[in-house]
């Protein structure tokens, strides 16, 4: 009887739930009804989860607080953090060393697991929200990748008015997650969606289509690579990674843009085709996108660990780095319309450290480009539905530029 | 660096993760690279998740074993099942009284929150699979609703072709969840579109929508019922069920439907609209379509709680119930083409007694129906998607022999 369980706490919230009180009020990212976690105006979290039997119970934000809960005489632990930013903000409850994630959150995919989140709003944002505009539609689709020899899984948004334009085709942005997360990522955790509703209706960006598809391939028939004695950051974990990129790149090449070309009302020539990607998803978009100038004209690197996959992390080389690709300047700015990087200000050394000396890097080889610091914002969502948010209006305007 | 360590546990998967053995395997229900849990041949379960500190776990299949789990020597906890039956299997972990998800398994909302699961396959059974046919896609959608206030989400899966065969109109049917899970339950437990597209493709069943929204549903402005000294399955509960499927009704009726045949290429007359139902899915499914058969004409009720709705709960009189509408069984059998219900013979003695009661009332009454009972499988979704096997080829046949 699980059901009528659920259903008796949908309708009776208070008895499975205690009140909300004051200025404290339930996320938006929360499961129906679940009074908790709960945010205040400040952004502070009040966290409350049911472990009568434990002993010690903490709560762990992945970019923020970590801090000891309470133990209360009805059994569950609860404890309020200091205010956090503005954003999606992942966070996992630790109990008696178990990390796992709270009953009362919404489960998003990141961090190799479906862990918790609370949204803090930012006062007066709305480009992420849904608002009373045309609203395009989001796809899932399945295909078959002779890459990987498996059935590989996508989603595709497609604007507003997609159905009923019958002769009009799209150029297409292909959107990456980060490490750990999956090709859900940027609609339920990054709204990309929402954003690209909001500036289609104030005609900011161009209509497209946008494809994100899922980050990890492994070839076929191949086992995983025996890495139990790679240390972290070694020789052999750099190459691990570079063959994952690799195979990534003949699927996203000779797999899922034939594809998406044959599926959708696409554009196909590639003025009119964008790669980006966050964090990981930066670094696979330098990869595939630098060997593949042949098929992309946009490119952007939203925390993307671009020097990662140079041997020599960090130190740009624009004679050596991609294979020459921009030893120069002058072609490559014919060829790359817009070439897109960013970072979040207050995001670990090795993210700024790294970014900051591709952007300078560029500068110094007379890459045109474009670089964006987030204000304030670490590692995570809020500073790439930003980086979206200023990088898509940038696409395609080679199209009215020609007209 | 989280999503470093992310990447490290994807390529070191035997550093974060023990080797499989012997004839246990991952659950393909697992989240990427994760061996835990693991299945075999017989259906029995291996799960194992770190608690170092924890003084007791126990593993909690819905409708399966409860079982304490026992510490190893490395701070994780394991235990393996007795064999369970094929499908798909709901499940938690209990901390020290914590009741978790598992986080070496994907994510289902099921209970009211993120829960944990299994698939263990049925042999021979391809009929839910992803198989090398034509492919529909599922799309995401929001609507609004003036009968919530809301911004309200639904999945809609669009039949092969449905892109490019420009002038073809399709029949509809809405699909429910059960009480606890959400719009995303046909498709990610369910593998709804698996089965319309295998179906479909093999020419037994009419390309058709489906239609999956979220069953839960709260009048604009109007606040959760003070239900706190409210019993389980007392009057008052009974009323805050009628008063959620009222609210549902006239969401499906006044802003669902308009939605859809706006937006998508239907067929519009009630002898092309279906509507089906599991669990509390069921007893809407009922509540909807017998209050509107000007708008439906194909009824199915998987595992669905019809008696519910009435307050002489599985007593079915067929001269009142639903306010008359089976008193006549000729007028009935004319305006509804095809009426279904079903139920697993391992379902409770609750479900049991009342479908059945229903079934045999139907008789009795002269009710043409169809009346199935799936062999072995519990309150569960092997239960529902044997039903929609069984149901989705009997739809919109009408059409065929009209012609």
């Amino acid at each position: 009887m699980k059901w009528l369980t659920a259903i008796a706490c949908v309708l009776a919230a208070n008895v499975c739930w205690a009140q909300a009180d004051g200025a404290f009020r339930p996320a938006s990212t929360n499961v129906w009804d679940a009074q908790y976690p709960r945010i205040d105006d400040a952004g502070r979290v009040q966290v409350r989860v049911k472990a009568p039997d434990a002993t010690k119970v903490k709560l762990n934000f992945w970019n923020g607080p970590k801090v000891d809960m309470q133990k209360q005489a009805d059994g569950f632990w609860s404890v309020i953090t200091e205010p956090l930013v503005p954003g999606f903000h992942y966070y996992t409850v630790v109990i008696d060393g178990a990390e796992v994630s709270d009953p009362g959150s919404q489960a998003f995919f990141g961090g190799s697991r479906y862990a918790s989140a609370v949204e803090i709003p930012e006062p007066g944002a709305t480009y992420y929200s849904i608002q009373d505009v045309p609203h395009g539609q989001v796809r899932e689709v399945w295909y078959h990748s002779k890459v990987t020899g498996t059935w590989r899984h996508a989603l595709v948004y497609l604007p507003p008015g997609y159905d009923t334009q019958a002769k009009a085709r799209y150029p297409v942005l292909y959107l990456q997650h980060g490490g750990g997360e999956d090709e859900t990522g940027w609609i339920r955790q990054g709204r990309a969606n929402f954003i690209l509703d909001n500036l289609i209706a104030a005609r900011e960006a161009e209509p497209m289509i946008v494809v994100m598809a899922y980050g990890y391939a492994r070839r076929a028939g191949e086992a995983p690579p025996d890495m139990s004695s790679v240390a972290f950051g070694s020789p052999a974990m750099l190459k691990g990674m570079l063959d994952m990129a690799a195979t990534f790149e003949d699927d996203v090449t000779q797999a899922l843009i034939p594809f998406i070309d044959k599926t959708f009302k696409t554009l196909t020539d590639r003025d009119n085709r964008a790669m980006a990607g966050l964090s990981m998803g930066g670094m696979q978009t330098f990869h595939v996108t630098l060997n593949h100038l042949d098929l992309f004209s946009h490119i952007g690197g939203f925390s993307g660990a671009a020097g990662l996959l140079s041997a020599d992390a960090g130190k740009f080389d624009p004679k050596t780095a991609y294979n020459g690709v921009f030893a120069d300047a002058a072609a490559f700015g014919k060829r790359v319309h817009v070439l897109w990087l960013g970072v979040g200000s207050a995001e670990g050394e090795r993210f700024l450290s790294g970014i900051r000396g591709f952007h300078e890097g560029l500068n110094a080889a007379g890459i045109k480009h474009v670089y964006v610091e987030s204000p304030g914002t670490d590692h995570e969502w809020q500073t790439w539905r930003r980086a979206l948010q200023d990088f898509a209006p940038r696409l395609f305007k080679h199209r009215k530029a020609r007209t």
